[in-house]
């Protein structure tokens, strides 16, 4: 077959292509990840390229303008190559490092996982999922010429009680030569396989100290790994990027129905699988590891993550009655995903408890010790989809919230995700003479590029304040210089950021039906917090600690997240961030067995609710699209802002 | 490379082969395999062929005489192929099919497998290594959602307790689709994996009745296969032929030392996967099992056979202090070491106790029952090396007498296995005027073609009592017809059938030397009882029971075998012949699993003594070096008959 060279700009990256090849599988081929919100059918135009050279075959579309076309610009996931080529990608179509918070790296995890709050109440006993022993075999005689398994089980019968011990033939095939060449001082790696114990791996001579595993957090947009030394528990690298499954579709089930399509698990799970062994790769180069001594994985990702990780079709998940696969996923060796840690090397996906509340949920829960503790407490979970799990040292119940991945900054005009230049704080003033004042933050303190989610929880927040909408979401001020009618949508807009002061030299703005989309994410996250506290017979005054995590819970003001009414109105001092909890519980059962022990009960003792079919989630639904809410007495402290 | 077509006459087998190819070689690939004692040496001229046509070129050899050289004859191991040839495999250098006891095809196990003595002794709890479970999933629903993993464990925990369940992530991937496939409907084949159990397999509907197990004796020289029902333990076919690793080498060591060479242990183990293979492939063709039905494998052969069937190097087994790599082997997939059944079905190789006690002794043991027994029993086990178990239920000690292959006609010039044609009963009488009468009997009543083991040991009685040979074995009476001086060897020889009377159209006959050969390998049986019986401090005549197993077994002669000295002086009705007791025990441990794990106690309670380094064993081998014994008064019936 004929092949197309492709040159990339403004990265000058270029590659090789099979002519007929759609330039978003060309970009990623030059490892440049495009934004494809929609999963390729050309309905997002987050994926939007200009041809500066070249022949492409494109199919007709309406996201673009006449005047873009007319300039050469193009949805790269609806162009095929037809002759070399050269094209651009903007800006703000490429998908980024996301911003991980550079304190993590580098530091003892006892400093960057433990929220102050949590110090000393959480402490698992060292037991990694993997340890090395040394032995110095005492050499055969003729009185005591037992075979070479049975010596090595006899040592290591000597320090550790197993009821089940197991090892491959390949092992056994090596073990011979290997304990006759190491004078018989070698070094035996076992593993915790459910209940029973596995001989790894043996090596030669004392290599006890190098023995590491790696944590990682396996998150629909943004995936996090940790590489972690096993003995001391300290993280000695921390490495984070998009998941590029994003290519083929931002959220979980736009990934599902492609999975169902030929070939769609086979890429999904290469995406994903690459995507690690990058992570893993960048680890081990910044901290000098040898990837062949890393022993152990353990994965936290959400229900079908873990699937797709596993290569385990997805399809039930999003079919009612919304089953899954498998929900605890036995102990297998990483080698079978093809991640690239040692061959013989384990791995260990959380256990979920339901299709949407997965081992990502089953690790914050862990985190943040909600089901040791006596007081009523909440995890909310806010990834690219909203999960909650209440409970106590009693009981645990969950709960997904189909919130979208709005607060992801996905599907929203302006929206980016927590990347340098992105928005992530705002106050707005009311000026005289209907104008506004508006202040921002960026992450990076870059020339700002878009809106994050916690931007946008301030922007709505300070919108409100600012009685720039009603608490509809309405626009109501027009006249502004800042609120103007788009004129592709007929949609009313508020321009946060003018042309002149970004990066892309285009304003940054909100629609209004932007803000109506983001007034429904924070509604069905209310909502679910509302309805689970009913099932369980409890009110929003009852919740002693709300702990809040996934990416946007970094950034987050709660007192701004309470004005819209994501979170109850209560005080700020109940709400407590913890990070990525997913990566943290993570790596606790990588580490310490008692911990995976503690998540397997988690999952297991975990009741789910399921919302979507849920009568007391529709009937109320609705009263949660107002600013914050119907009613303004839930939320005391909003009326008293807003002088109501 | 150029290759060249080989014919092989008579029976017109044709193969291509790479130029430069060995005979020996070519002839295997063409499903022909010819003898080779001597590991290709070209030492033994067990592989004699004659080319008929074509260039070959062969290494100068002294064991063939100028005449056959000239007449075209030549070693199959130290001729290569230079061009299109017709080689003649004369019937002698064939290793021809072994002569199973047909009784013991189709029949069920229990009418071929318990002799006599046993029956009602042995009798373990049904229970085969793998079994099959139908289940009607109820369907999930809103109330009922659990991962369709767990809705199949929910049920089979119901059946069965299980401390750990285990399951590969292929089944996992699977396991959607076939189960809304079947309609909920599936069998699960559960296997037991040293403690713990795996979900081998999950097919759609019924298939309960469908469940079938190899056991397979993997002898040095001959291997048994019994393709057995699981459900009724009924044996539905049974299949045996000749090791064909014994083109390497006929003995263990010689294997041993060819596997070292690089290439060797991956040569050898093929020649074992592929032997097993097709006998495997015949027991289903004629019983019409599918091979997918088949889940389990439980394989007793001895260390080294176990070794090179798991490719496990062997190398230490023939070294000081003569270790093993693995004595009990874990229970693997069949299909890791190429066995060609159900590709996740299961692997159990029976353990063994030291470097020269495998596992057919362990299921020797076990099928005749010595380690339940109060009376002070032995098993003499006959294959290409002789190996004894001593004890009771509550001890068990056991040795291995290097009594070499010669009572399988190995190494013998008239010797062949015990195949059709061989010689395996004889008398002989002392005529008037020096001549002697021979009278024998044939395996299958076909023309003689050599003498087998049983054969030699009549033989060698006989010739004691007609007074052909003196009692070392010295042949006294010259002038006989029948004995007279080999011309190449000058050794004397006694002619048990003329050429007229044999199928190879040559003399059949014993030389003075093969006399001594074979009686250093009744010296070593003898012994090795003698001082097996020492160590535990007991004498011949404590033995209540002695059960013959091996090859041997079958056709031997007691009354003849006390004669030469190979058993010693007990009435006859305490020697029990119990067949293959190594394929016996196999079957067992492959339809109960507490036969299994008795197997696993027997190899952990048996106490292993070196003979080759045994200062006791040393110093009185000599004095069984006469026929019967130095010490005639050790063999009364013996003296009688020879009226001393």
């Amino acid at each position: 077959m004929e092949n197309c060279r492709v040159i990339f700009k403004p990265s000058n990256k270029e590659v090789s292509v099979p002519k007929g090849t759609d330039l978003l599988t060309a970009a990623s081929k030059a490892g440049i990840y495009i934004y494809n919100v929609c999963g390729g059918e050309g309905l997002c135009g987050k994926c939007k390229v200009k041809v500066l050279k070249g022949k492409i075959l494109s199919e007709p579309t309406r996201v673009l303008s006449e005047k873009e076309i007319k300039e050469g610009y193009a949805l790269a996931c609806q162009c095929d190559v037809e002759s070399d080529a050269t094209i651009e990608i903007p800006e703000e179509s490429v998908i980024e490092k996301p911003a991980i918070v550079i304190e993590e790296v580098y530091t003892p995890a006892e400093k960057i996982e433990k929220p102050a709050i949590l110090k000393g109440e959480r402490k698992f006993h060292h037991g990694p999922l993997v340890t090395k022993h040394y032995f110095q075999l005492p050499k055969p005689t003729a009185e005591d010429n037992i075979s070479d398994l049975d010596r090595l089980y006899r040592e290591i019968n000597k320090i550790v009680t197993v009821p089940v011990m197991q090892m491959g033939v390949a092992n056994v095939r090596r073990l011979g030569k290997l304990l006759r060449e190491s004078d018989w001082k070698v070094t035996a790696t076992l593993g915790k396989r459910d209940g029973t114990v596995e001989i790894v791996l043996i090596e030669p001579g004392d290599t006890t100290k190098k023995n590491y595993g790696i944590a990682v957090d396996v998150g629909t947009t943004t995936v996090v790994a940790y590489l972690v030394d096993l003995n001391t528990e300290e993280t000695v690298a921390a490495s984070a990027s998009y998941n590029r499954q994003s290519m083929f579709g931002e959220d979980v089930i736009t990934r599902i129905v492609y999975a169902g399509e030929p070939g769609g698990l086979e890429n999904l799970h290469e995406a994903i699988v690459g995507t690690i062994n990058d992570l893993i790769r960048n680890a081990v180069k910044e901290s000098n590891v040898s990837i062949s001594d890393i022993n152990a994985v353990v994965a936290a990702g959400n229900t079908t993550m873990t699937h797709i990780l596993l290569m385990i079709p997805p399809d039930d998940i999003r079919k009612e009655p919304y089953v899954p696969a498998v929900s605890s996923v036995p102990v297998i060796r990483a080698a079978e995903t093809g991640i690239k840690v040692n061959p013989r090397g384990l791995l260990k996906c959380l256990p979920g408890v339901a299709s949407y509340v997965g081992g990502d949920v089953t690790a914050g829960v862990l985190s943040t010790g909600i089901d040791k503790t006596s007081e009523l407490s909440l995890l909310i979970d806010l990834g690219t989809n909203g999960e909650l799990a209440l409970g106590n040292k009693e009981w645990l119940v969950c709960c997904a919230c189909s919130a979208g991945p709005a607060f992801e900054g996905v599907g929203i005009k302006s929206g980016i995700r927590a990347m340098d230049g992105a928005i992530q704080r705002m106050t707005i003033e009311n000026k005289k003479g209907d104008d506004f004042d508006v202040q921002y933050s960026t992450i990076g303190d870059k020339k700002p590029k878009g809106i994050c989610g916690s931007g946008f929880i301030d922007l709505i927040a300070e919108l409100l304040k600012a009685g720039a909408i009603d608490r509809q979401g309405k626009i109501t001020k027009a006249g502004s210089a800042r609120i103007r009618k788009d004129q592709e949508s007929g949609s009313m807009e508020f321009v946060v950021a003018f042309a002149k002061e970004t990066s892309t030299n285009k304003d940054i703005a909100i629609a209004e039906t932007d803000i109506l989309n983001l007034i429904r994410s924070k509604g069905a996250v209310y909502m679910g917090i509302h309805v689970l506290l009913q099932h369980v017979g409890f009110k929003f005054e009852d919740l002693k600690k709300i702990y809040i995590s996934g990416g946007l819970g970094t950034y987050l003001d709660t007192e701004k997240a309470i004005m819209i009414g994501l979170l109850p109105d209560l005080p700020v001092e109940r709400f407590l961030f913890v990070g990525n909890s997913s990566i943290a519980g993570a790596k606790k059962c990588l580490v310490s067995n008692q911990a995976l022990k503690e998540a397997d009960e988690i999952a297991k003792r975990m009741t789910y609710f399921e919302l979507s079919t849920d009568p007391k989630f529709m009937n109320e639904y609705t009263s949660t699209l107002f600013l914050p809410h119907t009613d303004l007495e839930l939320f005391p402290s909003v009326k008293k802002v807003l002088g109501k």
